[in-house]
């Protein structure tokens, strides 16, 4: 792991890497934020935040407000990218925002030309955390959270692996891809046209599907613009009640889609999260 | 005063304007944060952000994680532009960062072609506030803070108009424009070669010249890359050791310019301007 950039912040350390990545064959990027007094001695668990369309490591860690409450917590954040990077790296054919270059979805594409780097899902889940957990003073208790087509990832990825994630959030969730616009264009383009691969990257088939018993936490705004057309919380809502699983939904009116919103409730996720984790 | 676009935050309202102005014969852009609860009939206090080098009125606004303290408080913040904007406004010749849009340096220039538009001392202490608490449910009760260049504005202003601000901080502020190369710059560029104009406009030799009672609060990172060259919190040190003013400055190892140091102390600040505005 090579240091791109590392700032003292609310007595802990915002530290960008770059790494490469055998798993999706281009050199990736993640920030860190490790609290006060993590070291080998006093190791810490880790939040992953998986971010939104078009960010990088940087927009959470820059917006969000979350490193003062962590600080005091005692938890570390890990903020990685949204997809492979790299002049190699497919981008899509229009340049669109919601396809290609940060636009992974966090799945593992078996369709050209995404196949070779677009593998997001095992990135996240398996390499990435075992990079942090042999480099950095954390231990192996995880929880995830993230936004928009990040807490898709969030909630999809944690329900797919309850014991590797003590508990999930997010906010303003791609609740049901496989029923949305922009699901339909990623998936289609990543895992081709056969839709019972779909199935299991979706959050709300996820959490019909069988009970689930991890910890879940949703929170959305009502004046959110993608919330009808892309987001569908109530496809979570309807999963929930068929398979008798835990969901706590806060919907919050006036507020939109942006990280004023996430900074607006994050305090509230990071104690959700540190209570499960047995910080508080 | 034109909505740009408006965002639920804290509880409270984050609005971007755009307005004309007289003084800087340009369309200006600005934001504000309104806490809960702000309306007619319960006018909240004013903190004014001054922002640095290349910022523009989102910065802050998106970065500091000021709000949530501000909700708590009470307290509405505006956090004006940096310079005049607009295809007719004269940049630097070379398009330099520290010179012409993006940096105002807060002074009322004098000298061509800057003279038209770089009115910012004028607007930051006359106009915007006018039009702010015309339009706002805000008081006339005013502090005032910035960052770097925006330091050097806070502290500049908050001596040259006690009356007119509560109380004055900063975070690493440009403390002696007239002896350091960002100022000799500006300053140059603005004010023309005559330096006894610039005296007016600088932080330690205001400071310097008699007793000032405003509170003065200064934060300040020891590994800030500008420290030695442009930023000399010693000259502030030594003026108000001579002139017998208050001053406070807390160095802090380890922090360096960026945002993610003006995060970790921005609510000592607020809380600062809180207990001289009345507020806790």
């Amino acid at each position: 792991m090579d240091i791109i950039s590392e700032n003292r912040a609310f007595g802990g350390r915002h530290i960008r890497y770059s790494h490469a990545s055998k798993v999706t064959n281009c050199t990736m990027t993640f920030a860190v934020f490790l609290p006060p007094f993590a070291s080998k001695d006093n190791p810490v668990p880790v939040l992953y935040w998986l971010s939104g369309l078009t960010c990088t490591d940087e927009n959470f860690m820059q917006k969000a407000g979350a490193m003062k409450l962590a600080a005091q917590l005692g938890m570390a954040i890990v903020a990685p990218d949204t997809s492979p990077r790299g002049d190699d790296v497919a981008d899509a054919p229009d340049g669109a925002y919601d396809l290609g270059l940060g636009a992974g979805f966090y799945v593992d594409a078996t369709q050209a030309p995404y196949a070779k780097h677009y593998q997001m899902y095992s990135y996240i889940t398996q390499e990435l955390p075992e990079l942090i957990e042999s480099n950095l003073p954390v231990t192996r208790e995880r929880a995830i959270s993230g936004h928009s087509m990040g807490g898709h990832g969030a909630i999809m990825i944690g329900l797919r692996n309850p014991r590797r994630y003590t508990s999930v959030s997010a906010f303003s969730p791609v609740s049901n891809p496989t029923d949305c616009p922009w699901g339909h264009k990623a998936f289609g383009a990543y895992l081709g046209e056969d839709k019972s691969t779909w199935q299991t990257y979706d959050s709300a088939e996820l959490l019909r599907s069988e009970k689930h018993e991890v910890p879940l936490l949703v929170e959305q705004g009502n004046d959110d613009q993608f919330l009808q057309e892309q987001l569908k919380p109530e496809a979570l809502v309807n999963a929930a009640q068929q398979s008798d699983s835990q969901l706590t939904l806060n919907m919050h009116d006036g507020y939109d889609h942006s990280y004023f919103f996430i900074a607006s409730f994050i305090d509230e996720h990071l104690e959700f999260h540190a209570s499960h984790l047995g910080l508080i």
